[in-house]
Protein backbone atom coordinates (compact mmCIF):
# COMPACT_ATOMS: atom_id res chain seq x y z
CA UNK A 1 0.00 0.00 0.00
CA UNK A 2 1.39 3.37 -1.11
CA UNK A 3 0.08 6.06 1.79
CA UNK A 4 0.46 9.51 1.12
CA UNK A 5 3.39 11.09 2.45
CA UNK A 6 2.58 12.10 6.27
CA UNK A 7 3.14 15.68 6.39
CA UNK A 8 0.89 18.65 7.92
CA UNK A 9 0.60 22.24 7.53
CA UNK A 10 0.09 23.16 10.58
CA UNK A 11 0.25 22.05 14.54
CA UNK A 12 -2.81 24.00 16.20
CA UNK A 13 -0.78 23.12 19.88
CA UNK A 14 -2.19 23.74 22.96
CA UNK A 15 -0.04 23.58 26.14
CA UNK A 16 3.37 24.57 25.29
CA UNK A 17 4.78 22.44 28.24
CA UNK A 18 6.82 19.59 28.50
CA UNK A 19 4.43 17.30 26.82
CA UNK A 20 3.69 19.92 23.94
CA UNK A 21 6.39 21.32 23.46
CA UNK A 22 8.61 18.00 22.91
CA UNK A 23 5.48 16.50 20.56
CA UNK A 24 6.43 19.84 18.75
CA UNK A 25 9.96 19.58 18.47
CA UNK A 26 9.75 15.72 17.51
CA UNK A 27 7.71 16.82 14.90
CA UNK A 28 10.11 19.21 13.51
CA UNK A 29 12.86 17.08 14.33
CA UNK A 30 10.98 14.52 11.86
CA UNK A 31 10.20 17.58 9.57
CA UNK A 32 6.38 16.49 9.76
CA UNK A 33 5.28 19.65 9.85
CA UNK A 34 5.42 23.13 8.57
CA UNK A 35 4.33 25.74 10.96
CA UNK A 36 3.29 25.44 14.91
CA UNK A 37 1.15 27.52 16.06
CA UNK A 38 0.90 27.40 19.93
CA UNK A 39 -1.08 28.93 22.70
CA UNK A 40 -0.70 28.19 26.47
CA UNK A 41 -2.78 30.10 29.44
CA UNK A 42 -0.20 31.69 30.38
CA UNK A 43 1.50 34.39 27.93
CA UNK A 44 4.74 34.20 29.22
CA UNK A 45 5.20 30.10 28.77
CA UNK A 46 3.60 31.01 25.37
CA UNK A 47 6.46 33.50 24.43
CA UNK A 48 9.42 31.44 25.82
CA UNK A 49 8.18 28.67 23.74
CA UNK A 50 8.41 30.66 20.78
CA UNK A 51 11.44 32.04 21.79
CA UNK A 52 12.89 28.68 22.00
CA UNK A 53 11.96 27.22 18.73
CA UNK A 54 9.28 24.80 20.13
CA UNK A 55 6.48 26.83 18.36
CA UNK A 56 7.07 29.23 14.97
CA UNK A 57 3.98 31.22 16.17
CA UNK A 58 2.20 32.90 19.34
CA UNK A 59 -2.09 32.30 19.37
CA UNK A 60 -3.81 34.50 21.46
CA UNK A 61 -5.80 32.18 21.62
CA UNK A 62 -6.67 28.42 21.53
CA UNK A 63 -9.39 29.13 18.94
CA UNK A 64 -6.67 31.26 17.08
CA UNK A 65 -3.68 28.19 17.64
CA UNK A 66 -6.20 25.79 15.74
CA UNK A 67 -7.37 28.31 12.84
CA UNK A 68 -5.90 27.11 9.89
CA UNK A 69 -4.81 23.30 11.69
CA UNK A 70 -4.78 20.22 9.68
CA UNK A 71 -3.30 18.48 13.49
CA UNK A 72 -4.45 19.59 16.57
CA UNK A 73 -2.87 18.42 20.05
CA UNK A 74 -4.38 19.14 23.73
CA UNK A 75 -1.01 18.94 26.54
CA UNK A 76 -3.12 20.57 29.13
CA UNK A 77 -4.00 18.57 32.67
CA UNK A 78 -7.33 16.64 31.87
CA UNK A 79 -9.42 18.71 33.88
CA UNK A 80 -8.75 21.42 31.28
CA UNK A 81 -9.94 18.91 28.49
CA UNK A 82 -13.57 19.89 28.46
CA UNK A 83 -13.12 23.72 28.38
CA UNK A 84 -10.54 23.35 26.00
CA UNK A 85 -12.07 21.59 23.54
CA UNK A 86 -15.14 24.46 24.01
CA UNK A 87 -12.71 27.06 22.83
CA UNK A 88 -11.81 25.14 19.45
CA UNK A 89 -15.00 23.39 18.39
CA UNK A 90 -15.95 26.29 15.99
CA UNK A 91 -12.98 25.75 13.71
CA UNK A 92 -12.04 22.53 13.92
CA UNK A 93 -12.48 21.23 9.94
CA UNK A 94 -13.82 17.39 9.16
CA UNK A 95 -10.25 16.84 8.14
CA UNK A 96 -8.29 17.97 11.62
CA UNK A 97 -7.06 15.20 13.40
CA UNK A 98 -6.81 16.26 17.06
CA UNK A 99 -5.11 14.34 19.87
CA UNK A 100 -4.61 14.43 23.55
CA UNK A 101 -1.79 13.18 25.27
CA UNK A 102 -3.70 12.52 28.70
CA UNK A 103 -2.49 9.64 31.49
CA UNK A 104 -6.23 8.98 31.70
CA UNK A 105 -8.91 8.41 28.96
CA UNK A 106 -12.13 8.04 30.05
CA UNK A 107 -12.78 11.37 31.34
CA UNK A 108 -11.07 12.74 28.07
CA UNK A 109 -13.27 11.03 25.38
CA UNK A 110 -16.56 11.40 27.76
CA UNK A 111 -15.58 15.39 27.35
CA UNK A 112 -15.14 14.77 24.00
CA UNK A 113 -18.51 13.13 23.32
CA UNK A 114 -20.35 16.24 25.30
CA UNK A 115 -18.53 18.86 23.18
CA UNK A 116 -17.68 17.77 19.81
CA UNK A 117 -20.82 15.94 19.31
CA UNK A 118 -20.92 15.10 15.92
CA UNK A 119 -17.54 16.42 14.73
CA UNK A 120 -15.94 13.79 17.66
CA UNK A 121 -14.79 11.36 15.12
CA UNK A 122 -12.07 13.33 14.65
CA UNK A 123 -10.46 13.14 18.06
CA UNK A 124 -7.88 10.37 18.31
CA UNK A 125 -7.37 9.94 22.08
CA UNK A 126 -4.04 8.99 23.09
CA UNK A 127 -1.22 8.40 25.72
CA UNK A 128 2.42 8.50 25.35
CA UNK A 129 4.17 6.70 28.19
CA UNK A 130 6.75 9.25 28.76
CA UNK A 131 7.28 12.52 30.55
CA UNK A 132 9.26 13.64 33.27
CA UNK A 133 9.47 14.62 36.59
CA UNK A 134 10.79 18.21 35.42
CA UNK A 135 7.89 19.95 34.00
CA UNK A 136 7.50 22.57 31.49
CA UNK A 137 8.80 24.50 28.18
CA UNK A 138 12.31 24.77 29.17
CA UNK A 139 12.88 20.87 29.67
CA UNK A 140 10.46 20.30 25.97
CA UNK A 141 13.17 17.68 24.59
CA UNK A 142 12.62 16.32 20.62
CA UNK A 143 13.51 13.02 21.84
CA UNK A 144 10.82 12.40 24.72
CA UNK A 145 8.61 10.07 22.56
CA UNK A 146 11.38 8.25 20.66
CA UNK A 147 10.99 4.55 21.52
CA UNK A 148 8.21 4.82 23.98
CA UNK A 149 4.91 3.01 24.01
CA UNK A 150 1.88 5.34 22.62
CA UNK A 151 -1.79 3.95 23.64
CA UNK A 152 -4.62 4.99 21.69
CA UNK A 153 -8.18 4.46 22.43
CA UNK A 154 -10.78 5.20 20.00
CA UNK A 155 -14.24 4.58 20.55
CA UNK A 156 -16.38 3.11 17.99
CA UNK A 157 -17.25 6.61 16.32
CA UNK A 158 -13.36 7.30 15.25
CA UNK A 159 -12.70 7.76 12.14
CA UNK A 160 -10.83 4.64 10.76
CA UNK A 161 -9.07 7.60 8.53
CA UNK A 162 -7.78 9.20 11.50
CA UNK A 163 -6.88 6.86 13.59
CA UNK A 164 -4.47 5.60 10.58
CA UNK A 165 -2.75 8.89 10.41
CA UNK A 166 -2.05 9.34 14.47
CA UNK A 167 -0.97 5.57 14.20
CA UNK A 168 1.70 6.38 11.35
CA UNK A 169 2.53 9.77 12.87
CA UNK A 170 3.24 8.41 16.06
CA UNK A 171 5.20 5.60 14.46
CA UNK A 172 7.53 7.78 12.42
CA UNK A 173 8.32 9.59 15.78
CA UNK A 174 9.78 6.15 16.98
CA UNK A 175 7.18 5.25 19.45
CA UNK A 176 5.45 1.72 19.34
CA UNK A 177 1.47 2.24 18.73
CA UNK A 178 -0.72 -0.21 20.65
CA UNK A 179 -4.49 0.32 20.24
CA UNK A 180 -6.83 -0.62 23.29
CA UNK A 181 -10.22 0.31 24.81
CA UNK A 182 -10.01 2.75 27.11
CA UNK A 183 -11.51 1.38 30.16
CA UNK A 184 -8.41 -1.04 29.96
CA UNK A 185 -6.39 1.63 29.21
CA UNK A 186 -7.65 3.28 32.58
CA UNK A 187 -7.32 -0.17 34.53
CA UNK A 188 -3.67 -1.05 33.33
CA UNK A 189 -2.68 2.70 33.98
CA UNK A 190 -4.21 2.60 37.58
CA UNK A 191 -1.72 -0.43 38.60
CA UNK A 192 1.35 0.35 37.00
CA UNK A 193 1.29 4.35 36.91
CA UNK A 194 -1.36 6.22 38.81
CA UNK A 195 -0.72 4.26 41.76
CA UNK A 196 2.98 4.27 42.11
CA UNK A 197 2.74 8.24 41.94
CA UNK A 198 0.44 8.20 44.51
CA UNK A 199 2.19 5.80 46.67
CA UNK A 200 5.43 7.93 45.81
CA UNK A 201 3.94 11.15 46.89
CA UNK A 202 2.41 9.85 50.34
CA UNK A 203 5.69 8.29 51.26
CA UNK A 204 7.55 11.64 50.76
CA UNK A 205 4.54 13.16 53.02
CA UNK A 206 5.15 10.70 55.04
CA UNK A 207 8.84 11.37 55.71
CA UNK A 208 8.86 14.78 55.42
CA UNK A 209 5.90 15.15 58.47
CA UNK A 210 8.11 13.22 60.73
CA UNK A 211 10.50 15.33 63.74
CA UNK A 212 13.43 14.17 61.75
CA UNK A 213 11.97 13.68 58.50
CA UNK A 214 14.77 16.44 57.22
CA UNK A 215 17.70 13.90 58.43
CA UNK A 216 16.47 11.10 57.24
CA UNK A 217 16.20 12.53 53.92
CA UNK A 218 19.71 13.77 54.17
CA UNK A 219 21.00 9.85 54.49
CA UNK A 220 18.71 8.53 51.65
CA UNK A 221 20.75 6.91 48.54
CA UNK A 222 20.11 5.78 44.76
CA UNK A 223 17.84 3.42 45.65
CA UNK A 224 15.57 5.86 47.76
CA UNK A 225 16.21 8.58 44.56
CA UNK A 226 14.76 6.06 41.96
CA UNK A 227 11.95 5.17 44.16
CA UNK A 228 10.70 8.68 44.34
CA UNK A 229 11.71 10.42 41.18
CA UNK A 230 8.23 10.11 40.31
CA UNK A 231 7.01 12.19 43.47
CA UNK A 232 8.48 15.32 41.71
CA UNK A 233 5.52 15.16 39.39
CA UNK A 234 3.69 18.07 38.20
CA UNK A 235 1.32 18.91 40.54
CA UNK A 236 -1.84 20.08 38.38
CA UNK A 237 -1.41 17.06 36.44
CA UNK A 238 -1.19 14.66 39.10
CA UNK A 239 -4.03 16.17 40.54
CA UNK A 240 -6.66 15.75 37.56
CA UNK A 241 -5.11 11.92 36.77
CA UNK A 242 -5.98 10.64 40.37
CA UNK A 243 -9.16 12.10 40.76
CA UNK A 244 -10.30 11.60 37.63
CA UNK A 245 -9.47 7.95 37.47
CA UNK A 246 -10.56 7.92 41.22
CA UNK A 247 -12.02 4.14 41.12
CA UNK A 248 -9.58 1.99 39.50
CA UNK A 249 -6.61 3.84 41.59
CA UNK A 250 -8.64 3.32 44.83
CA UNK A 251 -8.93 -0.40 43.89
CA UNK A 252 -5.24 -0.86 43.00
CA UNK A 253 -4.66 0.48 46.00
CA UNK A 254 -6.49 -1.71 48.29
CA UNK A 255 -4.87 -4.70 46.52
CA UNK A 256 -1.57 -3.13 47.44
CA UNK A 257 -2.29 -2.61 50.87
CA UNK A 258 -3.24 -6.28 51.60
CA UNK A 259 -0.36 -7.33 49.55
CA UNK A 260 1.63 -4.75 52.01
CA UNK A 261 0.04 -6.41 55.12
CA UNK A 262 1.18 -9.57 54.31
CA UNK A 263 4.68 -8.67 54.24
CA UNK A 264 3.80 -7.15 57.78
CA UNK A 265 2.47 -9.76 58.96
CA UNK A 266 5.37 -12.17 58.07
CA UNK A 267 7.91 -9.69 59.23
CA UNK A 268 5.74 -9.05 62.47
CA UNK A 269 5.82 -12.86 63.07
CA UNK A 270 9.75 -13.06 62.96
CA UNK A 271 8.78 -15.78 59.82
CA UNK A 272 12.43 -15.59 57.80
CA UNK A 273 11.04 -17.77 54.91
CA UNK A 274 7.73 -16.26 54.26
CA UNK A 275 9.67 -13.02 54.29
CA UNK A 276 11.84 -14.58 51.72
CA UNK A 277 9.06 -16.47 49.75
CA UNK A 278 7.19 -12.64 49.53
CA UNK A 279 10.91 -10.92 48.40
CA UNK A 280 11.30 -13.99 45.59
CA UNK A 281 8.31 -13.36 44.20
CA UNK A 282 8.66 -9.81 43.81
CA UNK A 283 12.22 -10.34 42.80
CA UNK A 284 11.65 -13.02 40.17
CA UNK A 285 8.37 -10.52 38.51
CA UNK A 286 10.68 -7.57 38.42
CA UNK A 287 13.99 -9.05 37.23
CA UNK A 288 11.70 -10.56 34.30
CA UNK A 289 10.33 -7.80 33.41
CA UNK A 290 11.17 -5.59 30.33
CA UNK A 291 9.98 -2.07 29.51
CA UNK A 292 8.48 -2.12 25.69
CA UNK A 293 8.69 -6.09 26.05
CA UNK A 294 6.05 -6.18 23.17
CA UNK A 295 7.49 -3.79 21.03
CA UNK A 296 5.84 -5.07 17.55
CA UNK A 297 9.69 -4.62 15.41
CA UNK A 298 11.40 -7.24 18.02
CA UNK B 1 48.98 15.71 61.32
CA UNK B 2 51.35 13.33 59.65
CA UNK B 3 49.34 10.15 59.89
CA UNK B 4 51.28 6.82 57.86
CA UNK B 5 50.30 5.61 54.56
CA UNK B 6 46.91 3.77 54.71
CA UNK B 7 47.87 0.02 53.28
CA UNK B 8 47.01 -3.36 53.82
CA UNK B 9 48.77 -6.15 53.85
CA UNK B 10 45.99 -8.32 53.69
CA UNK B 11 42.05 -8.04 52.97
CA UNK B 12 40.41 -11.24 54.05
CA UNK B 13 36.96 -10.90 52.55
CA UNK B 14 34.01 -13.04 53.39
CA UNK B 15 31.22 -12.85 50.86
CA UNK B 16 32.57 -12.67 47.53
CA UNK B 17 29.03 -11.22 46.15
CA UNK B 18 28.22 -7.87 44.66
CA UNK B 19 29.12 -6.02 47.82
CA UNK B 20 32.02 -7.49 48.65
CA UNK B 21 33.70 -8.02 45.34
CA UNK B 22 32.74 -3.96 44.62
CA UNK B 23 35.08 -3.79 47.75
CA UNK B 24 37.90 -6.05 46.87
CA UNK B 25 37.90 -4.16 43.01
CA UNK B 26 37.99 -0.83 45.17
CA UNK B 27 40.57 -1.68 47.31
CA UNK B 28 42.93 -2.66 44.54
CA UNK B 29 41.70 -0.01 42.57
CA UNK B 30 43.10 2.55 44.75
CA UNK B 31 46.24 0.41 45.32
CA UNK B 32 45.23 0.33 49.05
CA UNK B 33 45.54 -3.65 49.27
CA UNK B 34 48.88 -6.19 48.74
CA UNK B 35 46.75 -9.38 48.43
CA UNK B 36 43.10 -10.44 48.88
CA UNK B 37 41.96 -13.45 50.08
CA UNK B 38 38.34 -14.97 49.64
CA UNK B 39 35.75 -16.74 51.08
CA UNK B 40 32.11 -17.60 49.97
CA UNK B 41 29.35 -20.27 51.44
CA UNK B 42 29.49 -21.68 48.06
CA UNK B 43 33.15 -22.53 46.68
CA UNK B 44 31.60 -22.03 42.58
CA UNK B 45 31.46 -18.57 43.69
CA UNK B 46 34.81 -17.83 45.35
CA UNK B 47 36.47 -19.89 42.57
CA UNK B 48 34.63 -17.43 39.84
CA UNK B 49 35.92 -14.17 42.19
CA UNK B 50 39.11 -15.46 41.86
CA UNK B 51 38.96 -16.44 37.98
CA UNK B 52 37.52 -12.26 37.62
CA UNK B 53 40.66 -11.13 39.25
CA UNK B 54 38.46 -9.84 42.58
CA UNK B 55 40.06 -12.27 44.89
CA UNK B 56 43.82 -13.78 44.92
CA UNK B 57 43.59 -16.68 47.01
CA UNK B 58 40.50 -19.00 47.37
CA UNK B 59 40.00 -19.72 51.15
CA UNK B 60 38.11 -23.23 51.73
CA UNK B 61 37.01 -21.39 55.21
CA UNK B 62 36.05 -17.86 56.50
CA UNK B 63 38.58 -18.61 59.49
CA UNK B 64 41.75 -19.09 57.07
CA UNK B 65 40.29 -15.94 54.57
CA UNK B 66 40.70 -14.37 58.33
CA UNK B 67 44.44 -16.08 58.97
CA UNK B 68 46.80 -12.97 58.25
CA UNK B 69 44.72 -10.40 57.47
CA UNK B 70 44.77 -7.35 59.05
CA UNK B 71 41.77 -5.99 56.97
CA UNK B 72 38.54 -7.91 57.43
CA UNK B 73 35.33 -7.47 55.36
CA UNK B 74 32.00 -9.53 56.51
CA UNK B 75 29.30 -9.17 53.39
CA UNK B 76 27.26 -11.28 54.33
CA UNK B 77 23.43 -11.23 54.58
CA UNK B 78 22.95 -10.04 58.22
CA UNK B 79 21.79 -12.93 59.76
CA UNK B 80 25.08 -14.94 58.85
CA UNK B 81 26.85 -11.98 60.94
CA UNK B 82 26.91 -14.59 63.94
CA UNK B 83 28.10 -17.41 62.54
CA UNK B 84 30.82 -15.53 60.61
CA UNK B 85 32.12 -14.08 63.96
CA UNK B 86 32.16 -17.58 65.35
CA UNK B 87 33.65 -18.84 62.20
CA UNK B 88 36.54 -15.84 62.68
CA UNK B 89 36.73 -15.21 66.09
CA UNK B 90 39.95 -17.44 67.19
CA UNK B 91 42.23 -15.83 64.22
CA UNK B 92 42.01 -12.30 64.86
CA UNK B 93 44.24 -9.62 66.20
CA UNK B 94 43.96 -6.77 67.87
CA UNK B 95 45.28 -5.00 65.37
CA UNK B 96 42.66 -6.07 62.76
CA UNK B 97 40.29 -4.17 61.55
CA UNK B 98 37.11 -5.61 61.16
CA UNK B 99 33.96 -4.13 59.37
CA UNK B 100 30.51 -5.07 57.55
CA UNK B 101 28.32 -4.28 54.98
CA UNK B 102 25.12 -4.73 56.46
CA UNK B 103 21.96 -2.23 55.75
CA UNK B 104 21.24 -3.23 59.80
CA UNK B 105 23.50 -2.15 62.56
CA UNK B 106 21.85 -2.88 65.69
CA UNK B 107 21.44 -6.63 64.86
CA UNK B 108 25.02 -6.78 64.21
CA UNK B 109 26.34 -5.10 66.82
CA UNK B 110 24.27 -7.53 69.20
CA UNK B 111 26.18 -10.55 67.29
CA UNK B 112 29.29 -8.61 67.46
CA UNK B 113 29.10 -8.29 70.93
CA UNK B 114 27.65 -11.77 71.91
CA UNK B 115 30.83 -13.72 69.67
CA UNK B 116 33.77 -11.21 69.68
CA UNK B 117 33.04 -10.15 73.91
CA UNK B 118 36.20 -8.14 74.59
CA UNK B 119 37.87 -8.21 70.98
CA UNK B 120 34.66 -6.12 69.85
CA UNK B 121 36.54 -2.92 69.51
CA UNK B 122 38.04 -4.11 66.48
CA UNK B 123 35.31 -4.30 64.98
CA UNK B 124 33.81 -1.00 63.05
CA UNK B 125 30.09 -1.31 61.94
CA UNK B 126 29.82 0.04 58.57
CA UNK B 127 27.05 0.58 55.70
CA UNK B 128 27.77 1.99 52.83
CA UNK B 129 24.91 3.36 50.98
CA UNK B 130 25.21 2.01 47.82
CA UNK B 131 24.33 -1.34 45.61
CA UNK B 132 22.39 -2.41 42.52
CA UNK B 133 19.38 -4.74 42.01
CA UNK B 134 22.05 -7.07 40.09
CA UNK B 135 23.44 -9.46 42.53
CA UNK B 136 26.06 -11.81 42.66
CA UNK B 137 29.99 -11.62 42.14
CA UNK B 138 29.62 -11.05 37.90
CA UNK B 139 28.30 -7.62 38.79
CA UNK B 140 30.97 -6.38 41.10
CA UNK B 141 32.25 -3.25 40.22
CA UNK B 142 35.12 -0.95 41.89
CA UNK B 143 33.02 1.99 41.07
CA UNK B 144 30.29 0.80 43.35
CA UNK B 145 30.64 3.07 46.33
CA UNK B 146 32.15 5.96 44.63
CA UNK B 147 30.91 9.21 45.36
CA UNK B 148 28.68 7.65 47.88
CA UNK B 149 27.69 8.11 51.79
CA UNK B 150 29.08 5.17 54.08
CA UNK B 151 27.26 5.41 57.77
CA UNK B 152 29.79 4.18 60.52
CA UNK B 153 28.21 3.42 63.71
CA UNK B 154 30.86 2.91 66.63
CA UNK B 155 29.99 1.92 70.49
CA UNK B 156 31.71 3.15 73.22
CA UNK B 157 33.77 0.25 72.94
CA UNK B 158 34.81 0.69 69.61
CA UNK B 159 38.64 1.20 69.28
CA UNK B 160 39.22 5.04 68.39
CA UNK B 161 42.32 3.84 66.01
CA UNK B 162 40.07 1.28 64.19
CA UNK B 163 37.26 3.89 63.57
CA UNK B 164 40.16 6.04 62.30
CA UNK B 165 41.48 3.32 59.89
CA UNK B 166 37.65 2.93 58.87
CA UNK B 167 37.04 7.12 58.31
CA UNK B 168 40.62 6.87 56.02
CA UNK B 169 39.79 3.93 54.19
CA UNK B 170 36.30 4.80 52.96
CA UNK B 171 37.36 8.24 52.26
CA UNK B 172 40.09 7.04 50.41
CA UNK B 173 38.00 5.20 48.33
CA UNK B 174 35.97 8.17 47.38
CA UNK B 175 33.01 8.32 50.11
CA UNK B 176 31.70 10.74 52.45
CA UNK B 177 31.74 9.11 55.29
CA UNK B 178 29.18 9.75 58.24
CA UNK B 179 28.88 8.45 62.02
CA UNK B 180 25.76 7.79 64.02
CA UNK B 181 24.21 5.97 66.72
CA UNK B 182 23.24 2.31 65.55
CA UNK B 183 19.59 3.19 66.76
CA UNK B 184 19.45 6.59 64.21
CA UNK B 185 20.95 4.70 61.90
CA UNK B 186 18.25 1.90 62.17
CA UNK B 187 15.56 4.35 61.89
CA UNK B 188 16.69 6.48 59.53
CA UNK B 189 17.01 3.64 57.02
CA UNK B 190 13.60 2.05 58.07
CA UNK B 191 12.10 5.26 56.56
CA UNK B 192 14.52 6.12 53.20
CA UNK B 193 15.71 2.46 52.41
CA UNK B 194 13.79 -0.49 53.81
CA UNK B 195 10.23 0.69 53.87
CA UNK B 196 10.56 1.96 49.72
CA UNK B 197 12.21 -1.48 49.22
CA UNK B 198 9.27 -3.25 51.31
CA UNK B 199 6.33 -0.85 49.04
CA UNK B 200 8.00 -2.01 45.83
CA UNK B 201 8.04 -5.60 46.45
CA UNK B 202 4.38 -5.49 47.65
CA UNK B 203 3.33 -3.83 44.58
CA UNK B 204 4.77 -6.26 42.05
CA UNK B 205 3.06 -8.88 44.21
CA UNK B 206 0.27 -6.68 43.92
CA UNK B 207 0.00 -6.44 39.99
CA UNK B 208 1.59 -10.05 39.72
CA UNK B 209 -1.36 -11.41 41.34
CA UNK B 210 -3.93 -9.87 39.22
CA UNK B 211 -5.79 -11.51 36.47
CA UNK B 212 -4.66 -8.94 33.84
CA UNK B 213 -1.19 -8.27 35.61
CA UNK B 214 1.13 -9.70 33.07
CA UNK B 215 -0.78 -7.56 30.33
CA UNK B 216 -0.65 -4.54 32.68
CA UNK B 217 3.21 -5.01 33.27
CA UNK B 218 3.62 -4.88 29.46
CA UNK B 219 1.86 -1.57 29.70
CA UNK B 220 4.21 -0.59 32.05
CA UNK B 221 6.72 2.87 31.29
CA UNK B 222 9.78 4.54 32.83
CA UNK B 223 8.52 5.14 35.94
CA UNK B 224 7.31 2.40 37.04
CA UNK B 225 10.90 0.90 35.82
CA UNK B 226 12.83 3.71 38.17
CA UNK B 227 9.87 3.07 40.91
CA UNK B 228 10.10 -0.47 41.21
CA UNK B 229 13.97 -1.08 40.33
CA UNK B 230 14.71 -1.87 43.90
CA UNK B 231 12.05 -4.66 43.93
CA UNK B 232 14.63 -6.88 42.11
CA UNK B 233 16.72 -7.02 45.03
CA UNK B 234 18.44 -10.28 46.01
CA UNK B 235 15.86 -12.00 48.58
CA UNK B 236 18.08 -13.47 50.84
CA UNK B 237 19.77 -9.44 51.85
CA UNK B 238 16.22 -8.67 52.36
CA UNK B 239 14.50 -11.31 54.16
CA UNK B 240 17.26 -10.62 56.67
CA UNK B 241 17.17 -6.73 56.61
CA UNK B 242 13.02 -6.66 56.37
CA UNK B 243 12.95 -9.25 60.04
CA UNK B 244 16.13 -7.46 61.28
CA UNK B 245 14.65 -3.84 61.26
CA UNK B 246 11.01 -5.10 62.10
CA UNK B 247 10.50 -2.39 64.59
CA UNK B 248 11.35 0.29 62.91
CA UNK B 249 10.00 -0.96 59.33
CA UNK B 250 6.68 -1.39 60.94
CA UNK B 251 6.33 1.99 62.57
CA UNK B 252 7.61 3.38 59.41
CA UNK B 253 5.18 1.48 57.21
CA UNK B 254 2.21 2.92 59.18
CA UNK B 255 2.60 6.79 58.96
CA UNK B 256 3.30 5.72 54.86
CA UNK B 257 -0.64 4.40 55.67
CA UNK B 258 -1.57 7.04 57.09
CA UNK B 259 -0.27 9.56 54.30
CA UNK B 260 -1.27 6.85 51.54
CA UNK B 261 -5.12 7.01 53.13
CA UNK B 262 -4.77 10.75 53.41
CA UNK B 263 -4.55 10.71 49.12
CA UNK B 264 -7.43 8.27 48.90
CA UNK B 265 -9.68 10.41 51.20
CA UNK B 266 -9.09 13.72 49.26
CA UNK B 267 -9.52 11.16 46.21
CA UNK B 268 -12.60 9.21 47.16
CA UNK B 269 -14.23 12.79 48.28
CA UNK B 270 -13.71 14.42 44.25
CA UNK B 271 -11.56 16.96 46.15
CA UNK B 272 -9.42 18.43 43.01
CA UNK B 273 -8.03 21.05 45.82
CA UNK B 274 -7.50 18.71 48.25
CA UNK B 275 -5.05 16.15 46.29
CA UNK B 276 -3.27 19.31 44.52
CA UNK B 277 -1.98 20.20 48.06
CA UNK B 278 -0.32 17.09 48.77
CA UNK B 279 0.54 16.56 45.67
CA UNK B 280 2.11 19.37 45.73
CA UNK B 281 3.97 19.15 49.21
CA UNK B 282 5.54 15.70 48.21
CA UNK B 283 6.32 17.39 44.85
CA UNK B 284 8.56 20.15 46.82
CA UNK B 285 9.74 18.02 49.22
CA UNK B 286 11.51 15.27 46.36
CA UNK B 287 12.20 18.47 44.26
CA UNK B 288 14.00 19.69 47.14
CA UNK B 289 16.19 16.39 48.27
CA UNK B 290 19.46 16.03 46.60
CA UNK B 291 21.47 12.81 47.29
CA UNK B 292 24.61 13.89 49.25
CA UNK B 293 23.25 17.06 50.19
CA UNK B 294 25.30 17.36 53.34
CA UNK B 295 28.79 16.11 51.30
CA UNK B 296 31.22 17.08 53.55
CA UNK B 297 33.56 18.82 50.75
CA UNK B 298 30.80 20.46 48.96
Amino acid sequence: MNAPTLKFEQLGLIGCGLMGGSFALALKKAGLVKRVVGYSKSPSTTERARQMGVIDIEAPSALLAVSGADLVLLAVPVSATEATFKAIRHLLSKDTLVMDVGSTKRDVIDAARRVLKDQVGVFVPAHPIAGKELAGVENADPELYYGRQVILTPIERTEPVQLAKATRLWTALGCQVQTMAPEAHDAAYAAVSHLPHMIAFALMNAIADQEHGKEFLSLAGPGFRDFTRIAASDPSVWRDILVSNREELIAQSRLFQRALRAFEAAIADGNPDAVEALVDKASQARSRWRMNANKPHG
